[in-house]
């Protein structure tokens, strides 16, 4: 799996409650879509919607599920309880987020480590510092992706992908790193590219048409276009 | 209809025979996303998908069909069969290929615009060039969209939007003119808003994840990457 992702594309396939395609039977097709259009590997969240995407398509699938705990701020693969959610389906590669923040239970990153790798998945860390990114590859993760780079609190959310903490991962880490998050745009890709990570992750800008859409949306509101002004005259 | 989509982003929701997300209900949830994300108005082809649309939302519809016709390269609601079908859905608006372009059966594009006119609904002429919207104009089509400009046979393909076309035709015509074609991201969103269209229409960047994947992946066949490598230092 991992040299099947080598200089390749993975697309995510996730769809949120309350979202118009929360829907397994939607985002199989979503995945197929990417397939057909090249990914070489799926990104999602949940049994039902990987059990979907495996019927669907046959690259590989990296598996993950978020699920809040009052007691802390992990929400991808946040206990060994989704762990075992995850070993029954048949995704090759398990998500975990590997911050340094407390996790439910007082758990260690290790165990839900273990528990996965007893059962013959490899682990992709989500981590939002260098320094986590260490400790992941420390511990025997098999990858680490920059997933987590802006969404914890110390860490600033960018406009963009986090291309500092990109290249020094891929300078000093010898486990593959995945660039993902807040790639929009081929511009955004192919400077991802040219700090040569194992493999890029793209999801928002490929499937999920609501976030695109505001996206778009949002330039409308950026000033000058509320003044200009179609001339009339024939 | 035409003021609810001044200064506004409409969203072509499409989908074409053998592709993944090929299904009238999959493209009414592609409509419903992008009015969740604040679409304004929704393009959608063929009868099926407009009326799963139009149950799923109630922005208003710029209809058309595409059909292959031996005699004619016109394939967007290229005759009055077509118009027909669509006044048989209540979309607000009807496209019509309004290039110079023989039409099938030798039809003229003012019998069609007639027909629509005759059953109070808007129209929307597809066009190439400057010369075909000002006679689009004239001949009293509702509003002209640049959709074909970079799709005949005498307008070349170019790797964004034509904003020279859309330059002239805003400055030039005093009916409302619509961009449309090539908008990937948001920088040719900016650069389209500069010239101040009436309204803006973007689909295979928010609809087409397919295509988006497609995209995304150029940018790994473009040399540089094939030859970075990640550095293996601990």
């Amino acid at each position: 799996m991992i040299d099947k992702i080598y200089h390749q594309l993975i697309v995510s396939c996730q769809a949120r409650a309350g979202e118009p395609l929360r829907d397994s039977g939607i985002i199989a097709k979503m995945a197929e879509a990417a397939v057909m259009g090249g990914a070489a590997a799926i990104r999602a969240a949940g049994v039902e919607d990987i059990l979907a995407i495996k019927r669907a398509v046959s690259v590989p699938v990296i598996g993950l599920i978020k699920r809040e705990y009052p007691d802390s701020d992990i929400y991808i693969t946040p206990t060994k309880r989704e762990v075992e959610e995850l070993l029954s389906t048949d995704c090759e590669m398990i998500a975990i987020d590997a911050t340094s923040r407390r996790r439910p239970g007082g758990e260690e990153v290790k165990e839900l480590l273990a528990l996965a790798h007893h059962h013959r998945r490899l682990v992709l860390a989500d981590v939002a510092t260098f320094e986590e990114a260490k400790a992941a590859q420390d511990l025997g993760f098999d990858a680490v992706a920059t997933t987590m780079a802006g969404y914890t609190a110390y860490t600033r959310p960018l406009p963009g992908p986090d291309f500092r903490l990109l290249r020094r991962m891929v300078r000093r880490l010898f486990i593959p790193v995945i660039a993902e998050g807040r790639i929009y745009d081929t511009r955004d890709l192919r400077k991802v590219l040219k700090i040569g990570p194992h493999a890029v992750a793209i999801g928002t800008a490929i499937t999920r048409p609501h976030v695109i859409t505001e996206r778009f949306l949002r330039c409308f509101k950026e000033g000058k276009y509320g003044k200009s002004r179609q001339k009339f005259e024939k």
